[in-house]
């Protein structure tokens, strides 16, 4: 059963939003993922929105950009976490989205993560829901040390090869 | 019966508000004023958006702060046009509030005025009003008649007093 | 006859307000178009905002950028509804036509859509005939709906697809 | 046993952070507060965020200004959901603050919440705990329909009195 | 006969403004200051910045705030330099009056000053007209001596005694 | 005899200030135009600085980009009008340019114009040096009336041809 | 023999340079610190920046505002680091004395602490000479260990009186 | 022996870096250059940064992007200068990695140099060398000579080409 719903609010935001789904892939969580717009559709979306819980949800990433309203619409029907992200826009470089996802007012919070940071709403997700899942938390501890890996690699080709040759490589 | 819908997200914001309201009595228009958060009670807030239709109202003026839901929640509701009035934060001094009702994606407009321009809004609704009536066109046009007046008046106490005994008494 | 004029400061802007005259035309809406510099040719300029009421204009469609004044001078002229578009800039990004457009000082109200907002200038001109026009608003639910079933089809496309082939497609 | 750590770079924090607090007493989630500074004191500050795991703490709330290092740092190293808290600024408004705290790279995520959103972290952290506890779920539903309670009362109170009289008394 | 015409468009900005005639004053050079709105009174705008060269003017020095259409529109009438001064403004500190002056388009340039940077427009508007007026031109030198001398006079002092006792006779 | 001097901090500004070059070319204006840094060769530029009055140049034309120190600089040894051009620049977008320049401080102003505003920088120059120049007077008054023809040119061919085929032959 | 200069562009800035001296004052090291202005007095700023090197300073710290030049003149001419300050400004919050210090084009770099960041520039410059320097080294790690004392007797404070009491006393 | 270590976030930042490699080179003082994530690999980088003095290093120079904390702590845990490069990133320029350096609290200062600025970071850590080592004090100013000459070259191609082919040239 899908734990993570992944929403977003036009097919243009699934380059981003993604990225969320691989992680998630990636370390074993179920999610669903749909295009739902507040803006476009206010029936749908209300309907979608108050089913989550219902469907068993526990966690809700939804990504827009612009006036970005849906993650605290999200937020204001759906009782448990929102893990809001901004896109880039072409004018205002994704503060529009950013501004309109994190200033949310007193009672009703989104998780908002950086401009385009798709995959770390999906690492958020998996945070969120490895406080009550051993499991989820190891893997999410060897995704770390993979991290932790590739850069120590990173810096020995470094040293090893010089920086012109590291990139010419590039 | 009212044709101006007025609403806000929260109380903070009535002193701006109140300004469209003093505007719209001053020029004779009927319009109901309400309190309305799309975050705190979102059932609410859609029962009372899609009544708007079915009341009367031909315009709805929308003021909100931070990440500013309620203007462009409305226009995704109510089919004729929605005015929306970024509110002044401490923070941000109010680009939150703006990018948040100005950068609606295309297909949902919300007629965007200056941070803190509640009256701008006001007279905004008259105008539209005013496009199919006769009456109201002719007490805008007096209104500006008075802006007019008021800046003459400004000048010629100028040119008599001087900037220095003008600031004296300012 | 034409109920809504459009112009712009510069034929550059053109792309842009053409979504406007898209708009109208899909929803059955006359309009003019023409190209008209507050800056280049102020007599001109004068001459037009002054005959827009004679012609039977209802509402203006001022787009410009950078230190966009059109708007602004076609509301401190027309007293009925000018919408303004801001024009994206290079160097800003488009918040120098925003703030030019938006932060209008009280009594002149520009009602502003997002940067390069072609296509809410129309729908929001649109909205605004229809609060006395029945067909008009109409028409407008039916855009509405269209919008609604395009986002359904997409949300369907993306459940049956998966989002790798999805984005194969785009 | 403490679920929730909330630590803040500097006691000039604690205005903001004691929001967390009470969010977190009010919903009955235990936490423990500190001041932990990253840059003054480092090795005491990789100590303690490596302890915050065994001392079963499962998520951490973090509040910083300026050139705000302390969430990101400690979701480098603690291996459950971070909130950030941007504090507001002087100079810059706390822009400083939420691009330190929300623009973490890749693989890193910090849920940012509103510049000086206090109350709002303590009610995200609740919100991460009620994915897999129930009574807790109910206790923030039950925050949210006090929530709307109040603004109901205040539209109310604003129909009953009027907005000249409602100012009067604020 | 006056050279320097002095223009704000509103009496909100003669505190900035006065600056600008006093710095005139001491070096003697004469100047005309009244009140134009271009938004509030179109026409009366108009004439008076088509009257301005027939009067003699050489410059015109013209303040305003928030979307600030003043100098750009008196740039687009008035053949001679216009000098703008972008008034400080609440919610964004005065960027909205600087862009809206100083991001003219190509073709009518607008002299824009700093930031409520009246005294420096009245300088501005006596350099351009000492550009032939050998005897203005002595005097704008001895006005930077003077501004020289009391630096020094400053240094010395604080030489003397030391920044506590110089901080505490601030 | 030159009476402008064009200067730039570095040959990147040179497509730039180049615009300024074929204005003033195009208007007779005789111009002097060198690279000169205020950083790079700081004695060169003081003496370059200090000779420009005696050189008999009226005006100096400044163009520079980052922390655009050049025209404050001149401004702050050179008695008459310097005109500052701020560049373009990638990670700001000229904001580090224009803030550099334009907010100088009380009693040294530099007449700024927008962001990569070449053009207009000898468009001004010009009309300094018009305010005792009748003949380069007519001259700028031919020239916007060149600008006034070629928008109403275009206005026309829009009229004629329709938005499209005139978006076709852009 | 002072080996840090302290420079300031106004008297107004010494509230926030004094810092600086303070720190230098603690940790033992001379300096020097006077006004001085690039743009109101540019050839005493030239003969006093020519002749810092001569007079022994290792490093000098320069605050400015507004335009900031100063920090970047002193960088031109003299040959050792240059640590800038940027001020507060009312309108633009610093960020405009920030981009004018730190922006400074590839050759001359000034290193530039936070807005209105007088204790860190004396830090830094402490640091600087404590490359060479054993002694003003072992001052600054204790100058350290005091600020880890300072966060941990907070800490203490706080988890004793509970942030109620400690709110209180503040 | 190595004096300057340089460090960065991730290997996106090497063609930013390695301009500080080139002119440390140039220069003649040696460098270790690595990889090195305060976020990714916290454990290695505090093992790193505290291994930094024993290993001889005098000055840091540290870039990174984003939420960039690498310099800061560096800045926390190494007791000489830091030299901070901010990265430009797509959605905000820069701007969150500047904030993130500059913005350094009290007591933990970060030399900052402009945005991408990675050459100047090596001139700077060469000029802090230098404060106590004659022969490469000679060497800056052997390379402060070098960009006066080219300078001057550059202008004297233009006075004998012209604009016109100057920029042909290009």
């Amino acid at each position: 059963m899908a734990k993570v719903g992944i929403v977003m609010g036009s097919d243009s935001d699934l380059k981003v939003m993604s990225k969320a789904a691989e992680v998630l892939e990636k370390l074993g969580v179920e999610y669903e993922m749909t295009i739902l717009s507040a803006h476009r559709e206010p029936d749908e979306f209300f309907r979608y929105a108050k089913s989550a819980e219902g469907k068993g949800w526990r966690v809700i990433i939804a990504g827009a950009g612009m006036a970005a309203h849906l993650p605290g619409m999200c937020a204001a029907i759906f009782p448990l976490p929102v893990i809001g992200v901004p896109m880039h826009t072409t004018s205002l470089g994704g503060r529009d989205s950013l501004y309109s996802i994190v200033q949310m007012p007193s009672g009703i919070p989104v998780a908002t993560v950086a401009i385009n940071g798709g995959a770390n709403a999906g690492i958020l997700a998996a945070k969120i829901l490895a406080t009550f899942d051993e499991t989820l938390l190891n893997k999410l501890k060897a995704y770390s040390e993979e991290m932790k890996e590739s850069v120590i690699k990173k810096a020995e080709k470094l040293a090893e090869t010089g920086y012109r040759d590291y990139m010419d490589q590039m």
